[in-house]
């Protein structure tokens, strides 16, 4: 059995979709270009358990491109575009996803992309992985490294390595610069202001939106609220980036205070309880809460129910709570990432360079996967590097070269003149 | 027959979204709780021909709420929302409006809300003032005035004025700032950056967009689309627009060469033609071009279908054009109006302002019909700045007020030292 | 006696200076090419009562180099370039000006550029215009018409007009666009954050900055502040423009709660009396007070004075005042106008449109004298539009042109369609 | 001889200077009511070699307040304040700094504040830890550790760690993101902006400003000039920053096509030849060239001569070359430092923090000094954190706090859930 999708018959429209996303990742068509000419990953296969969407799909083609035999899998009950997936079986990848797939067959196309003994795996919170250190150790033989996409994955991963666990090297995808400062910085800033309008349709001129946490998603949320004319508070625990909001010209105070201030509250912290029942009876009557982080337990709605006398969904994605003072919050996703659940998720533009960064860690691990060690490997500067400067070429931005005199000069600078 | 609507049991929801819009309307709460209790409106029958939508039906119960009797057909043939539509019925408004309205259909119900003998008018494109002055020259003798809301309304009745055929004094809502300095300026500038995402979900950031027009909505287009990463090309007709557009740190440029610049192109300029096949010859692989100009002339759509080997729907508002030199090009709503057709068009808080408006003429009409002659009006300052007065208060916000002194030096001021 | 100036020994400097304004004065440039040409004020002679500076010096040249002989005396005792007045001089200009001149000199050098019997005035706070009125009626028969600069000038004249005192035409220069809307926004905005930083050097980033009033003045000001890092904080009194500092997502509050909170706070209302002593009390300790309206009296200096125990001057532009309260006021050149005060006033390239009014205006007043009245007059609209047109080419702007089929569309709309 | 200043009579101004800079700097001033409390410098001498100014002078009244005997010594003979070292000589300290020092002085200033037996050294380039390594080595015993502020010092200090050369540990201040990202992108954008400013008094409205780099210098000034209305062009080397500048909405291009466009061009990247000749023929007439980068080797300034026909200093800052095609360049403050040159250098605002870490690493050093091995030291985390958490205290901002269980939760997911 080669694939498993939902309806084969959806591959036209998947089609369709794959190559709207294509358009937007000028890089992965570049790569996919010279994988082809170059055929690097000949011979090689490569297991892949992510969310099978058009943009993954941009990531499969151009791996097949390169020579590669592909087995995919989904890495989320919920987000395989079923479409997507048919045309990728379509095109011959060994894809085995559909949206809405039970917990028990999660685990069997896990299973099932690993039956092809793939040198390369390609992870999306480190359960394949897992389950080749658990079940699956005859792969070891055959099995040259890992790729790890998530924060949470790779803090398990370098736990693992520090313990000697490790059974084989895995490359940080996450850490990597044109990963996470391109992701979270642009692109959670403008899909969780897209779920905001897309939620509720209000006028973002004039209104006080509060964002809880100034790190790299905070700061995109900040900046993209400001350039639609809202007046932003930041809330922080940290001195540091709370410093920054303040001189980025933000007002910078606690949530207590904030609460009775805010028009829209919008978290993206990491942590839980950010605004908790305390916070919510300060607030005005028509205060709307949302969460971009990736779990939902930074606004407490246990706490909104335990304080309202009423709740009802009013729009698609948002919920209404009378409060028992009779004011209403509003409440958007469940406090779900609401940039996924309101709006699209990351642009497509915006995966273009993490996909970028993981075809080209196979290409490099081809090439380097005999003296690598049992330890998670940071993304080579010269392939973020790379990302960066094919990304610039299919933008159509040129840019300057060092002389040689020039290198030459900070060279020695840098020896201390 | 006191209405006509699609099915009355949408009543529910169609309250809710009333309820909702409400939220983001202050200042039509304070003007309906103010008419409640001083019943201006009282024995007064208000016609209104308007968009049958939450924020409508808003303005509909404050005119009900000062004592009048208010029928309400729609304006457009599609903009009805049938839940609010059946939710007013049930609160006892005369409404007669379901989408999908016939053409003939459309004229009945122009002539069902004329049928209750209206004193005031509430007009959106002059159709009700048309018909009244060609087929219902009985309702002059109890009609006092009538209201427009457009530019191209209210061109009309101006002409009519000048040649002497206007049979009845009519206000210009549209000519007051808070009206067209709110709804043009911050309402169109987020509601089409609005389409443009839902429409096609690209990344802003690094991208070329060109904004044809620098008047109120070009302004608000090109300072949002900044506002969000974009680096923003503008192209004008007008130097001193295109000035004010430079000085603000904008490139100017004509649309020939912008052409080959733009990722994504918005027209604003009420001028048809301002992208024509001239120009799409010229334009890079997957350029976006969308319009927020009133009309769909704009972009010349014919000229694309021309150029094009090919032509499919590849999203819910998106079509793409293959041209015949290979290249593809994308067009959001057909070129129609955007903001509405890809978004939900203005928010509630900007339609807040052109509504209270609206209600205070209709307060205004009643002391002052009288003394009014047959020509076009507009809105006296002082219900201007009460109505900017009312939208600070339900903004929360308190401003400074002038002293005794401060008054005299300005007037002596004025008077020349 | 053909000039009277400081030092003609200075004219090496001041014809430096004036080079550096013309490179930044494109628009003048373009007219000196085109009026050396045209000759069109052949045989006329023009009297000037302005601020004798490099950019007037432009003017002055363009003139003469459009064959006018130019007269020419200061407009204020302090504003005089000698350097440059001595440059005019030595070119042949009959200049009359030198800084610190006495009252008596002023009225004497202003009585000695009518003596050279102009056909045109241009005036700058309209005391040529009534000498002539008072003292100087014999040169109404010669004279065809004056130009006014200021607001103030402006509103005096139109008062004589109304009570029939006024005796020859003027033109209005101050009310174009082109004047005021590029002066005091994107001038006043840059040169009053320069007059800040000149003054004080302090770091804006994460101060509060509180502009008060929310003009084109102080709509300028709060941008620039944005801009720099500043918080900005908007007080104003009249409802309108409060609202769009507001949906501009500036806070608005009155000024007795600002004080409060503000860092810096900067005046421009054209009013008296906007920060007293009850909001210095109210101030944090190292508050600085900046002024950008025209007169010293919006900042209550004798409050500062009496709630001090101690006063001194800490900086070339900076006294502080010692509260009896203990905290410390630091006020910018004594409340007057900052930007010119503590900086160097408009740059050359924002005075490249007013003289270009100002120049062109001859020009039409040479066509269009005879027909006249003796009323205030507008500039014309078209000479509006050169200027903008003239600017964008010196800029190197270029624009679109509407074709025949647009400007029908134009027409046939405003028609009503 | 306890002190060799100018004049001691200059005190007075001195003073002033100093009580203005302090009020700018609210974390020194809670640093010295701390230190003036616990006396954590006890009995300790701390010899300084800084640019002897007022803000340096606030780190010198905290450094005694804490106890300690402060010897000074400017670090530049050109940078040192008279008046503030004629002040910092009346309250005690051991100052030895005039300007305009011989070099042969210089050294013996030096060897002056040695010779009070110091057991901290504060450097600001590495030339007294030089001295000591090289004549003066008997202080070895007593001296316990040095800080230095510069990268080019860091650098060089610890190449004589690794080669083992290095006597005593020292701690590398400059590498601090409490320095580094204040000083550089809120101070130099400011600054450099000021600079170009007090130069030239352009307006920046409708100017295309060149950045050439865009680390964390050029970051600053790109945003500064776009929030003075300028339209921004980036040019670098390094794709990352050169992606992030795209992404920020800004033109991103090699300087051989922006040497055509650009109005102004500022230079900050640390390499010499960023422009030079084949770049300053393309320019336009009355370009613009500035440097806010380290040393003067940014812009090619002989170029400049050689292809100029003729050359003159204009403004105090201001050159002009008129190059042989006709053309004229103006070169500000001979392509040195301009924000130091033309304006007046990093506002003691952020000045605060960098002499707070500096502070802070002295009573560190006094706890920790015996533990240090003879190897390059960075900041310690706590003392950054702290400096930012005063930094907020004294701008009056207050942040959350975690609750135990969000700390908990935190833990808890940083091993991986």
């Amino acid at each position: 059995m080669p694939h498993k999708v939902k309806d084969i018959k959806l591959a036209k429209q998947g089609k369709i979709n794959i190559e709207l996303a294509q358009r937007e990742m000028p890089v992965m068509a570049i790569i996919a270009k010279d994988f082809k000419k170059k055929q690097p990953l000949k011979n090689i296969t490569v297991a892949c358990c992510l969310h099978v969407t058009k943009e993954t799909a941009v990531l499969a083609r151009a791996l097949a491109a390169g020579g590669a035999k592909v087995a995919i899998c989904g890495s989320n009950p919920l987000s395989t575009q079923d479409d997507v997936a048919a045309a990728l079986a379509q095109e011959g990848v060994n894809v085995f996803a559909w949206k809405g797939i039970s917990n028990k067959d999660y685990y069997r196309t896990l299973n099932k992309i690993l039956d092809f003994k793939p040198q390369i795996i390609i992870d999306d919170g480190a359960d394949v992985i897992s389950l080749i250190h658990s079940h699956r150790a005859e792969l070891l033989k055959t099995l040259w490294a890992g790729q790890e996409e998530t924060t949470t994955g790779v803090i398990r991963l370098k736990a693992m390595a520090k313990d000697g666990a490790l059974k084989f090297p895995v490359v940080a995808i996450n850490d990597t610069p044109t990963k996470h400062m391109f992701d979270n910085y642009y692109g959670t800033g403008q899909s969780t202001m897209d779920g905001l309008l897309r939620a509720t349709n209000i006028l973002l001129s004039g209104k006080v939106v509060v964002v809880a946490g100034y790190g790299y998603c905070g700061k995109g949320i900040a900046l993209r609220a400001k350039g639609l004319g809202a007046r932003v508070v930041v809330t922080e625990v940290d001195p540091l980036p709370a410093l920054q909001a303040s001189m980025d010209g933000f007002e910078v105070m606690p949530m207590a205070r904030a609460a009775g201030i805010g028009d829209v509250f919008l978290t993206a912290t990491g942590d839980k309880d950010v605004i908790v029942g305390r916070h919510v009876k300060l607030m005005k009557d028509g205060a709307i809460l949302g969460n971009s982080g990736h779990f939902n337990v930074e606004i407490n709605s246990s706490d909104l129910h335990r304080l309202s006398k009423n709740h009802r969904k009013v729009r698609g994605q948002v919920e209404e709570f009378t409060l028992k003072n009779g004011r209403h919050i509003y409440l958007i996703a469940q406090g779900r990432l609401m940039n996924l659940a309101a709006a699209e998720g990351h642009p497509s533009a915006v995966m273009d360079m993490s996909f970028a960064d993981q075809a080209l860690i196979c290409e490099w691990l081809v090439k380097n996967h005999q003296r690598l060690q049992k330890r998670v490997y940071n993304v080579p500067d010269e392939i973020d590097k790379k990302v960066s400067r094919l990304k610039l070429a299919g933008m159509g931005v040129k840019i300057d070269v060092l002389t040689p005199a020039q290198k030459n000069y900070l060279a020695s600078w840098e020896e201390g003149t």
